[in-house]
């Protein structure tokens, strides 16, 4: 399958660049470089540059205020709050996690130190709200609780994560409710988030958050395959980069509470103490496939996007809207390997 | 002159101190036992202990719905939000100081690593927000603006306060509009959150958060001078604390600024590589006085807590409320050395 970006996404970036851009302009000199240079706004000297990122969760927030009827311009103000509130959690997750680069660049802390990059990820979140807040109606308002509400649930998915670290004795169904709180949550509010800002009754906006969650697990499981199994050109990460770093990612734990024998013989290869040779990730890897791991995580991505295409349906909205939607959950669980 | 703590804050610790508690009890297990700890509501352990913080922000959060005329505790919401928000920028201030004490506990990120303290950081200010946007009327919205805007400031403090450290050509200026953000932001924002969550008029409630500014700035002229000649037993922190740390506060650059050659001096010392000597410490003090900055600095603090009386009487506030105010302030600005 050959991923090709939707055309969504494109537009998505013409119109919400610009508002990202001027919301930064907002900070003030110090706090600004550290996120223009997150943001790919900028380079470490702070000379601009073209930014890189995606632009998917604002493509899902324009298109969920144009399943509203509502011109995608006026969703703006949700999808750079959507983009902001997902660079706050990046900046802050980079420094929990301790990873070195981001999108092909040193990640921000690394280049400026911890604290400023503890610094620029707060005010990415507070701009995310006052940018809401700013319309001063009763949707702004909702808006707000709605990216609230994701973000006390990311929280709660990394703080699970962080947990999980240190223990051994992880469930899937844990697994499933972290991944749910650390990338669906999110993905629910983005594909929301531009219905609430304008108004929509509660049964749309409802619908399209369930279908924004199931492809945000879909999304998840995904990545997860791809970290395991992706080809470094495809992913932009070393080859079994998530064995190498010990993740406790779906397939694994999949594969680790199978109750088969190689699930088994994969849990003492993760625990052990030494550091993991390549024929080991290769051996990993093969004991995760040959316990069930991948087969389970990659039916579980059809199954999420069914469902998600379920509740896409009945939310009723417009066929073009139904069909950009449908095709960036297709883009985003693209599998190369 | 000693200090008695108002009763304002005593009462203020009684109502607004269970709905603290509630807020917290809204996150997952992980994150939770960060933040109970962090606010002193439990020991490392996870032990239930009484919380030690002294509710100043709160107790001027309720004054400031008192102000309007309502019952105060019509304003345990946005006391709460403050106190939240407070707490909020000590976790994510107290990492990037790398500061090992607060409140003669081990700081939250020594006991739990940086990575649960930044999110519990964070969970902090999202419950604030989600406190103010309950109530989901315009006041609401208000006051989680109101909030948000001295939640950026405080960043944009933070931020200089970081980028100072690199400098050694810091104005009075710059250091006062530091300070500005870092301490009287919030300062003013508690003085008023109250008073705009209850829908009191914009010249009420920009009276009383220009008073609160004030007062934040007059706080922190104070603690400055504390650092460099309170007492341990009053301050809790080892005597010439700030100059031991090389810290630019107010009497510092006002001495290193006065053109003196004593400023001067103080400006080699501080500069030197190696470490201060206990002589050195009591010599820099001499210097900050002889260089004018002790002087400089109490007449400051006179000077802003006579602007914020002014301010405070123009507001046209009821007697009682205004002596309150009144007695925090004294209290908060009371020196003992």
């Amino acid at each position: 399958m050959t991923a090709v970006i939707p055309e969504g996404v494109t537009v998505a970036r013409d119109l919400v660049g610009p508002a990202i851009a001027a919301a930064v302009d907002r900070l003030t000199p110090e706090v600004r470089a550290v996120a223009a240079y997150h943001l790919g706004l900028a380079d470490a000297e702070g000379r601009p540059t073209s930014p890189g990122g995606k632009a998917l969760r604002p493509a899902l927030a324009l298109l969920s205020a144009r399943a509203t009827g509502a011109e995608p311009k006026r969703g703006v103000p949700a999808a750079v709050a959507v983009e902001l509130v997902h660079n706050f959690s990046l900046l802050h997750d980079d420094i929990m996690d301790g990873d070195q680069e981001r999108r092909h660049r040193p990640t921000a802390w690394k280049v400026y130190g911890i604290g400023p990059a503890i610094l620029a990820g707060d005010a990415l979140l507070m701009l995310a709200q006052d940018l809401l807040l700013e319309d001063s109606g009763p949707h702004g308002s909702w808006a707000a609780r709605c990216v609230n509400a994701a973000v006390l649930r990311l929280i709660a998915g990394q703080g699970s994560d962080l947990a999980f670290e240190k223990r051994d004795d992880v469930t899937l169904s844990e697994c499933m409710t972290m991944a749910g709180g650390k990338t669906a949550a999110l993905m629910a509010c983005a594909c929301s988030v531009g219905a609430v800002y304008l108004g929509a009754p509660p049964a749309l906006a409802m619908g399209l958050a369930a279908f924004g969650s199931h492809v945000g697990m879909a999304f998840q499981l995904t990545d997860d395959l791809l970290g395991i199994w992706g080809e470094p050109e495809v992913t932009g990460k070393p080859v079994r980069a998530d064995l190498r770093a010990r993740k406790k990612s779906l397939p694994v734990v999949a594969a680790l509470t199978s109750g088969l024998g190689q699930g088994l013989e994969l849990g003492k290869l993760l625990a052990s103490p030494e550091p993991l040779t390549e024929d080991d990730l290769m051996h990993a890897a093969r004991l995760v496939e040959e316990a069930g791991g991948k087969r389970w995580a990659e039916a579980e991505v059809d199954n999420q996007l069914a469902e998600a295409g379920r509740c896409l349906a009945e939310t009723g909205v417009p066929d073009d809207v139904r069909a950009e939607f449908t095709a960036i959950a297709q883009f985003i669980t693209t599998r190369q390997y």
